[in-house]
């Protein structure tokens, strides 16, 4: 790709006005990498336009001149996605206003740049929830999980965020406002524009607002944290937590044994949640619309699994603290993993009914491939998404370990394949895992995206280092 | 549109083999109309595969020769979508397999013919529920409900069809097939081409298949018939039904006085449903996976809305004969109007909020236009979805009644626009209604629309007379 002409960054900042554009390197900066450290961009020129006019100026202004853009949001994104490599970088984390809540809609609009946790206290300022909740809800934003179509701990009763949108508004790539800020439940009017907007990780225009799906508050909510002996034990567990409540599980979240280990390790405050050591661990959250019957709902599940011998042990939050300390260690599952060295990193899902035969054969594969690894598989089993983590073994040589990462994700993917599952789950593709997608993706469908984007987008300027 | 050559025509036949076709005019005459009895189409040629393959078979036959194609499901569709005007029709309902039900997954796949009552019966076979559910249901095929989007009653707790489906099968333009029947819950590798198919009115391919969402089976219900003097206060009593049962909500319709007036002078076998005769009238259903909280949650909604003056009159269904009498003067509201003479039909939405003024505005408005006309509106409020129908006059001239519907329809479309609303909530535009949503859809939408379809069908061969 070739660089931005001088006459063409005229054109932007000029387009844009003062206050909207930055070339200051140490300004940049902070937006150039992401928390993993992994991404190093370069772009001669940050815009931070503060309205959906300005985005749209600055679009055209790239049209005409055939100027490359990466659209950012909170940088957040695992997968560079959000990471200029010379293209002029887009952040609409300016892009601020609650525009308006409507509870007898249960519906929201908000701006790119809102971050996730903010639009959730939205809602909750209208006595409404906002159901998606992820690890990085502070400083994600609206516009960035839309492009993503991000998931986190409560899709099983909310679905993701494609699930979540009622309406967008967006930049085209000929600088075109896209105004489909819709309230509707139905609408039936030709393809939905939205749809293929969610998740196109910026390739088909930049999201600047988008009319949010709002959910009843809940009255009743019960957590529990269980140990079990085996992921097999995990899945049937959420078969009966399902039929038990109808449609209640908000959260049901597995995680191994070293996985926990690393936490009570590495993460100050951080407390066994059980009195037994399981091989496994299920935190399980319930709600429901009536008093008293989520907790009802767990103790019934509870019981019913102990007398069935599905868990070993088990323990209900008594009160707020408790609840918290239990997310706490799922939470921190990550992080813990920092301090003992890293590793390959999967994000990756199968079906539900598939995820202990997947867990089983991958882990013996990778142990044959690398022994001594430790695998720290955690995340939604509910989904059947599984952030599916190889370690180092204890003394190994890091840095070859991390050489032979494509090697061994190669492994683990081909398994999610036969599986018929999925090699980025809820993280995207971004620059890290398009060529890898390619190997799973048939022609038709590549080909297919490729064919859309090229009719959106005929010169390739947004975001063009991602998707195919 | 050029017929089919008889080139292209024997190259059909020979590529989907004998059985798989008919020429015959009396056997495909009852698929070129539909139960109103308002289009009348022609053909050539009518396929009935038996496989997907089949089908591919004679897309490219189709894509080879340029000759236009029309997909039919299950011919319940009520905008003309599924009905050829010369092109060849290619009928998915020999396309029977339940192919497979996963439980654990709370899946299904089955064929595009499998009719929705069947595949609703796949999944109580698998103690689960298939939610979606429409008057039709009975002789709609899961291809037909796919490709317009269908709604059905219990949008407000499930959602549309486009959330119910995990992953699709479909023979693209080309004749390739699309494999994309996945079982997962998040899968971020690119454009998520199922959202774009699912709507498409078999513009952009023809399903063949789907892998479609199940839920739990429900433990407690509870359905009741409530008077109220407004519809204002219909939209009030949402607000308050979703509160108290945090989305066990089901069904939420709404009937006017009239509708009902229809179904027990038209209709054999109906009761009326409550002592006394409301202005208005809302069904309501209610759902929880604790056993009796339905029935609890019912009856805390009705007291606190007697008390707060909200409804005038309510009864809860004692039994299922009771639940039964109350859907039928509900399912029964369109059928009931065709002895009146039939009307001006709209199939419309708006914000949930905006109901009760859309329908303040549109009926003065029409009473203005058309004095003594009678307005059945009837539907989904939890949607914001009206079926909003308008009856010539008692006495008037019922031809040139129905002359004025484009002037009439005109009038309530205008309104719908100016709530931000829909023209075609559930039933698509097929061939009645594209011409009268470029009035409301913007340029930008209608060129982006046209891009990609023409970038997946570059001769437009894929129901050419339908969308945009």
């Amino acid at each position: 790709m070739t660089s931005p002409s001088p006459a063409a960054l005229a054109a932007l900042k000029s387009a844009i006005g003062p206050g909207g554009w930055t070339e200051d390197p140490a300004e940049i900066a902070p937006w150039l990498t992401e928390w993993r450290n992994r991404w190093h961009g370069h772009t001669p020129l940050m815009l931070t336009p503060r309205s959906t006019e300005q985005v749209a100026a600055a679009v055209r202004v790239c049209a005409a001149h055939r100027v490359a853009i990466v659209p950012q949001g909170g940088d957040t994104g695992l997968v560079g996605g959000q990471i200029p490599y010379g293209e002029v970088l887009l952040s609409t984390r300016w892009l601020r206003a609650v525009r308006d809540v409507t509870p007898l809609d249960d519906a929201m609009t908000v701006e790119a740049g809102v971050t996730l946790l903010e639009a959730q206290q939205a809602a909750a300022a209208a006595d409404r929830l906002f159901p998606l909740s992820l690890a990085a809800e502070g400083t994600a934003t609206i516009g960035g999980v839309i492009s993503t179509n991000a998931g986190g701990t409560a899709v099983i009763r909310y679905g993701v965020m494609r699930d979540l949108v009622l309406g967008l508004e967006a930049v085209m790539p000929n600088g075109e406002v896209f105004n489909g800020l819709k309230r509707l439940r139905k609408d039936n009017t030709g393809y939905d524009l939205k749809q293929l907007l969610i998740g196109a990780e910026g390739t088909l225009g930049i999201v600047t607002a988008a009319t949010l799906k709002l959910f009843p508050v809940m009255r009743s909510r019960a957590t529990a944290m269980v140990g079990l002996e085996s992921a097999h034990a995990a899945v049937q567990l959420l078969a009966r937590a399902k039929a038990e409540t109808g449609g209640g599980v908000e959260a049901f979240e597995l995680m191994k044994r070293i996985g926990m280990e690393f936490v009570l390790r590495n993460i100050p405050d951080s407390r066994e949640p059980l009195e037994a050591t399981p091989a496994w661990y299920v935190l399980i959250e319930m709600v429901s619309g009536e008093p008293g019957a989520a907790e009802a709902g767990m103790e019934r599940l509870l019981t019913h699994a102990f007398e069935t011998g599905l868990i070993t042990d088990a323990a209900i939050a008594q009160n707020d603290a408790q609840r918290a300390s239990f997310w706490k260690v799922r939470e921190e599952q990550s992080a813990a993993q920092k301090p003992e060295g890293g590793g390959w990193k999967h994000d990756v899902s199968v079906p539900v009914s598939r995820i202990a035969d997947f867990l089983d054969q991958a882990t013996a594969a990778v142990e044959r491939f690398e022994p001594g690894a430790r695998v720290s598989a955690f995340g939604h089993v509910g989904d059947g998404n599984i952030h599916y983590d190889v370690l180092c073994p204890v003394g190994g040589d890091h840095p070859a370990f991390l050489a032979r990462w494509p090697e061994g994700s190669r492994i683990v993917h081909d398994i999610v394949a036969r599986y018929d599952g999925s090699i980025s789950a809820e993280h995207g593709l971004g620059r890290l895992k398009t060529d890898e997608a390619r190997r799973y993706k048939s022609p038709l469908e590549i080909q297919t995206m490729q064919a859309i984007r090229a009719a959106l987008d005929p010169h390739r300027i947004m975001n063009p280092g991602v998707l195919f």
